[in-house]
């Protein structure tokens, strides 16, 4: 076990293998043959599942601490993180207390999850993405490399965000009393596909298996099974069957 | 003080608080109850004010050290970093000597910001985020996740910058000696407000309580009180009194 | 060498300099006068040339392991990551084993490179930039901060992209078995320039010489010596030859 600092109220699985100058901290449960990479920080009540990899430098189960002039309320008594079995995460990766993350995922480097999350199974989290807090994504989605997926965003199953999407939940940018009953994320269905570099505003839908081209500004509800296109983006055709997540 | 390597001409205030593996270089001053986090490195003369909390494997301090092919001259004999009371720094922040941080802001997980910057009082620096060299921000401005801040920018009080905002300085792109003449970041003024993943071409003023809408390219300086859109962006409207940053 | 764990069958060079916590695993070779930072950790077989400085907390050569979902297939027997004398790493970055990098570069803070890329010499790669795997880039080249290289793209000598510039390789994004057949990186030519937060769409040659304006959405081939602007770009007019990079 090298030299990593292990709690003693933290619990290894059997097989279980950690880098250099590891800490794991209390009430942290380690499946089976769960590998750690090195100068990783495990924070109190983090949940591995069984053959969980980590990469070399990633801080798991950090607990929000957010500015004093923040709009989000400190959230104390967060449960521990927890990931499921089979899921790789990279280095570099900053994961929040109080998220769960499903079986069989791929978590990349340098990518960043807040707290409150919900990540199914199957799940490709990309370089450098950032997903904030009480953001729901389904299972066998891929979030590519540098999207940002704001705060309060519902992504459906089968959904493909293609690299450096941009995501918003605030018309007023901070301003007015009023914004707190208008603040949403966008909503992503199944099987929708959203194009690199394009920038959601607050709220809209992307509708099933829709197809949003890269550099579009999505300024409204995109239908089902339609490729939009533009700044701001309209409708120009149907997405072909073919291409469904459905007839993969 | 668990197992950190502290400089013997490095100074802990009292109530200091170290995590595993940290190194402290010659010259540090740590304020009082200062907390450090695990595998943290903070480089030569860096000062951190009373309260200060660092997340893990960040590194606070350390000197550019640009190659030679970059037109950024090596800054020398810079002062040490100083970062203000209150102040919270996330996990995996680089952050460099030479530059001042106020009080009470938060530097999120894995921001940037380089040398020669001065940051004000109460901002937030998101997660994610680049504060290139020789920029100045002004206190109760928030920067959010992913935005790119070129060097030798100037942003005032109570701005909002958007998520992945992308700002630039040089219409040359790296050509010819007159462009040197010309390099100049933008200049945000008090209370605008940017939307996310706009570009803002180089040298461009964005006015007083000014309004960008989400995914505008910014040509030309935007009036007081405006809101603009598209590519290139437009004056489309005033931006409602009860929205100003003054009336909040 | 502080309390580094060096594998026995690792060669370091003469005037090596280790920080704390330093990882170097089998098969590592670092020249003369190599100054690796803090919580560095380097993979098995890296090997690093003459005068190269590493930042802290960085790893370097670390093997891919995708998800089984990704299309992206396994990259076993991957030979050591190489670097070349004099290039500069900095703090955070993480390089994968299977690709080159030249001499005299500078990889900047918290940047990424995966596999099977080259890298010529003295190019820089800037802060929180990804380069996915299989892309070449050569000489001379500036990747500004924020760029996202997608995978297959071609990026010649004395090429400028801009920060937050976004390239993309598939316009099926993931869905067909056709796609293989397409998929594609852009080609950028020698001593072109590619404006911040520019998008290119999959396959787009980008001409000797040429200019893409800032937040243009690039949808075809760019003729050499030629500037465009837009979504979709246009050409608009020739690019002065006192701003080719042969001319400077």
């Amino acid at each position: 076990m090298a030299n990593a600092t292990v709690h003693p109220e933290a619990q290894l699985g059997s097989g279980c293998q950690l880098g250099q100058n590891v800490v794991i901290m209390a009430g942290v449960r380690l499946g089976e043959q769960v590998v750690v990479g090195h100068n990783v920080v495990i924070h109190p009540d983090t949940i591995l599942g069984d053959g969980v990899h980590v990469g070399d430098n990633s801080v798991l189960g950090r607990s929000p601490r957010p500015a004093s002039t923040s709009t989000v309320t400190e959230a104390n008594e967060l449960p521990g993180l927890k990931v499921g079995a089979g899921t790789t995460i990279g280095s570099g990766v900053v994961l929040y207390s109080g998220s769960r993350i499903g079986d069989d995922c791929l978590i990349a480097d340098q990518s960043f999850v807040r707290e409150k999350c919900v990540i199914g199974d199957a799940v490709i989290v990309g370089r450098g993405v950032t997903v904030e807090n009480e953001t729901t994504i389904g299972s066998y989605t891929k979030i590519q490399s540098q999207a940002y997926i704001t705060a309060w965003t519902t992504i459906e199953d089968h959904v493909f965000v293609a690299p450096c999407v941009v995501t918003t939940n605030d018309n007023f940018m901070g301003r007015t009393a009023e914004r707190f009953k208008y603040r949403k994320g966008p909503t992503i269905r199944q099987g929708a596909r959203v194009g690199a570099n394009t920038t959601l505003l607050p709220g809209v839908t992307i509708g099933r298996e829709a197809f949003v081209a890269a550099g579009s500004v999505v300024t409204r509800d995109v239908p089902d099974e339609t490729l939009v296109l533009g700044s701001p983006a309209r409708p120009v055709r149907a997405v072909p069957e073919r291409e469904f997540a459905a007839n993969q």
